[in-house]
């Protein structure tokens, strides 16, 4: 029987845990990990409440995760009550997190109880970063936790982040790194005047125009074999006074770029500096780092899963970067190999978020075979 | 002695009469003609004052102006008192007004005056039109006495507007046009999405990018003899949600076209349909057309005109249809010669607006000279 991952999941459901607020999703967690004689350190910031636990030593493999949900939303919308884990009749557990990602967390919080009880006196560690602030800003979650690890020189090896990295059915995609996220907030300065006068005026929309058009055509980078090319994108844009008979002042624009490993922080920095500056304009320019990109080359780490999913589904498991960021950037900090792997994503932070609980059987049992792999 | 017309402007600039709020101004002046036995016809609309009178028959020299001023603003930064007429120990006379156009108002009706006590029996007609609504809408103002004059098939051969129309010194400038102005409220249509997924969207901004771009470098005419070439100049610009994470789905842009006589506001629509077609836009357009151009070219009534400068002050009056828009072109449609001619515009719609008392006597006897040019 396999079933104690299902009732792991829908206990962690029925806990309200909006971001950063835990509820006792981590408690429930610790007290199965203290039954199997884990090593439990909880390392809480602020509101956020992060788990650092271990058993073992030598060689490790670290699984990844959050307790904290995104709001339902409007509740009258959902099918079933979003914090009352419920099983529709086709076996579809409904609720916030079903899929981001307490089904996650309760399969590896599962894969590793029955390895250990199997493999009792295993080789090398098992470990476990868990924290209540991933949705919301993550800057008292994973980041803090990752920062103080580094200080007390723990190593890790392999991570296995627990996110929705399937796309059509179980197992079909890893993600095996993250685009980097970084966004300009310019300011191109003009002088305002009336549209009748504009030899006394300086229409900063006017200047910017053909800057603009090179930005949004500059070809950043081709991507390599793990990220798609290095994407702008124009968020924001706004100039005016509201008056039909005013050329504006200012002209504000912000733009993000999602970049691969191609590119760096700086050389996006000043590419745009370059363009901005050839245009002759006059502007101020802030910008705002949201991620590094990280990637996790083919190596031991996707080889093996890719092979337990091959052997268990008999499916071609794809790498992937591709999404948004997540605590991977901030993991891959520590030098270990580190790849995203869990159930399907098509419903999540939507109303009605839900999961087969076949899913997610299957995806404790890929964990455990990992585990087996890299550890027995 | 001639300072009847100082005398008057000050009257007039006692009166607050903020759009279209007329106060007495123009019982003041009605009351003036009455004693010179104009026929006398107010044409009031909504809260609009409107003064149509004239003296004489058959060739019509009309004078127009408006009684109403726009605000004072922060009366505290003004030297004197906006509705006090002050004159300053160098002859300047301060109010709300004072430019723009009380005295333009008590030039004509004194000018008026004074020549038809020395030709009581003048051959032609001297007429009158005056509104309350010039600064504000304009709606019920000029426009429609001008339909109605039109419907009375009343023929107008001259006009003064008598509007501020120096820039340096008193007579170095005469409108005889101005320019029509035309706005385009455009709406470029995506989809919008996450930055993350651009492939899933379809930003605006970049959609718009290049037509915006051709927009601006477009040379739309090479003006003429009378205009400057025509200019386009983006007013508002506003794209985006506020997140920096969201492609807009929608990009709201406004334009105005300050146009010569050389476009017509069908060629405007028709050039930037065919740019925006051209970039394959999904976009919705709304146009306000705010005033057609207007042109009186050189002839009799600006031959009039500069000769009379030329004789009472030495200078060459230049010709120009800069600036905004005025109610000469409501006029002009009557199909008479039309002219600005007034006192310099320096501080119009400004604190502490004044005008020295020397100007006010000389365009009194400027237009005087050309009522006797015309009809003596």
């Amino acid at each position: 029987m396999t079933e104690h991952v299902i009732e792991l999941t829908k206990q962690l459901i029925e806990q309200k845990s909006i971001s950063p607020d835990d509820k006792d999703c981590q408690t429930i967690i610790i007290n199965r990990l203290k039954a199997l004689n884990f090593t439990i350190e909880t390392l809480n910031y602020n509101q956020t409440k992060n788990l650092w636990a271990y058993h073992g030593e030598g060689e490790t493999i670290m699984f990844a995760g959050h307790t904290d949900v995104v709001p339902a939303g409007d509740e009258n919308k959902w099918l079933y009550p979003p914090y009352q884990a419920t099983i529709d009749n086709e076996g579809n557990l409904y609720g916030r997190g079903a899929a981001d990602m307490k089904s996650g967390v309760a399969a590896m919080i599962c894969a590793a109880e029955d390895f250990i009880k199997q493999n009792p006196n295993h080789k090398g560690r098992i470990a476990f970063l868990l924290t209540s602030d991933e949705e919301a800003d993550a800057t008292d979650g994973t980041i803090k936790v990752v920062e103080e690890l580094i200080k007390r020189q723990e190593k890790i090896d392999y991570c296995i982040v627990g996110e929705p990295s399937s796309d059509k059915t179980i197992g079909d995609q890893i993600k095996n790194g993250r685009r980097g996220s970084i966004t300009a907030n310019l300011v191109v300065h003009g002088i305002q005047g009336h549209v009748a006068y504009p030899h006394l005026a300086d229409n900063p929309v006017h200047r910017f125009a053909p800057a603009l058009n090179e930005l949004i055509s500059t070809v950043w980078d081709n991507g390599n074999q793990y990220f798609p090319p290095t994407s702008m994108q124009i968020a924001n844009i706004n100039g005016g006074t509201g008056a039909e008979n005013v050329i504006p002042g200012d002209l504000s624009v912000q733009f993000n770029f999602r970049y691969s490993s191609e590119l760096t922080d700086e050389i996006i920095k000043q590419r745009v500096e370059q363009i901005l500056q050839k245009y002759n304009l006059s502007y101020s320019l802030r910008w705002r780092l949201s991620g590094q990109p990280f990637l996790t080359k083919q190596g031991i780490l996707t080889n093996t899963a890719q092979k337990v999913i091959k052997n268990r589904l008999d499916i071609d498991s794809k790498l992937s970067t591709s999404g948004g960021t997540s605590d991977g950037r901030f993991i891959a900090k520590m030098g270990c190999q580190v790849i995203e792997l869990g159930v399907i994503n098509a419903t999540i932070h939507k109303v009605n978020e839900h999961v087969n609980c076949d899913q997610i059987i299957i995806l404790k049992d890929i964990y455990q075979r990992i585990i087996s792999e890299l550890l027995a």
